[in-house]
């Protein structure tokens, strides 16, 4: 790395840090910032810090927030949640603009192949929550091995409390292909077919 | 963008002003500070600032540089100038640890399209460096269009000066196969072949 001067080849070690950055798109993200205006390049960092310093994670629902409670946690209907793995799924269902209960950040997903158990994602805070004012609760982990057992141990947990707990359907995407779906999808949205 | 919390709404903005990274890209740079500690999103930020405080562009060659005069410039082998486009060439040729000469770079090519023209790029600068004792320029300008043209614009321009002016020679990437190589450059490599 001695072929940079040291401020860019700290630079550039920096943004290798952000993911799926090599040292290559590194060392251009660097030359956009010299690139840039002294005061453009401050704001740039003063956003980092910014950022870093006002977000925490709601003390109810595990997610993104700049208070103690988040906004949704806050305002919204309490009686279903919605249980996802990450703070970027709660943005994908947001964007939908039609659900209204609340959420649940697990941030993870069960995986013994990563030493992930129960214990390591924030399933006893989704028990704690869980009382006679909760109806629904909606298992959004992702479609795979890991966000499916993940369902399956969380359902079992709560289903004795006398809770509803459903997962999003299985199906063939909207706009796609038969020719081009996958078989376990395919099979899964033939075993799920309903009534016209 | 009000799905985010403002303090991430405006990190993903910063990042979005990076080359190449769209807004979902933007949002797990954003996800992956909020993911460090707090000392880590402050050395970051910092490395950004210092970058933009201390780099400056060497008042001879035009290379990046801590100082008035680049490394380069102050310890090489001036009678040969190798001319580029961006720093980042410089870069590509200091990874071959062979040329020991000085370097000029452009900061851009000239380019009627995009409204640049000779006076825009360091042309003038780097007439001003060719007395007796420069014995050869290279031009290193890219291999495209605009490269080509500027090339030829400034060969035209120095060899009344008595120094010779050499380019960059065309042919097959080495490891490359004929059959993939596309038509302009098989015909440089077959006009340009060597006796061997």
């Amino acid at each position: 790395m001695d072929i940079f001067i040291e401020p860019i080849g700290r630079l550039i070690n920096q943004f290798s840090k952000l993911p799926g950055v090599g040292k290559k798109t590194a060392q251009r993200y660097a030359y956009k910032i010299i690139g840039m205006s002294e005061g453009e390049a401050k704001e740039f960092a003063e956003s980092i810090i910014y950022c870093k310093q006002r977000v925490r994670y709601c003390r109810v629902c595990g997610n993104f927030t700049e208070n103690e409670v988040c906004d949704i946690c806050r305002t919204r209907d309490k009686s279903t949640i919605c249980v996802v793995k990450e703070p970027k799924d709660v943005i994908a269902m947001e964007k939908l603009h039609e659900y209204k209960g609340v959420y649940h950040v697990l941030h993870g997903v069960i995986s013994p192949m990563d030493g992930v158990g129960p214990n390591d994602i924030r399933i006893k805070e989704l028990l704690a929550r869980i009382d006679e004012s909760v109806s629904e609760v909606i298992m959004a982990t992702n479609p795979d091995v890991e966000g499916e057992a993940t369902a399956m141990y969380i359902a079992r947990l709560i289903k004795p409390l006398g809770v509803t707990v459903t997962r999003l359907a299985h199906g063939i995407p909207v706009g796609g292909e038969l020719e081009y779906t996958d078989e376990v999808t395919l099979s899964r949205a033939l075993i799920e077919r309903k009534q016209i």
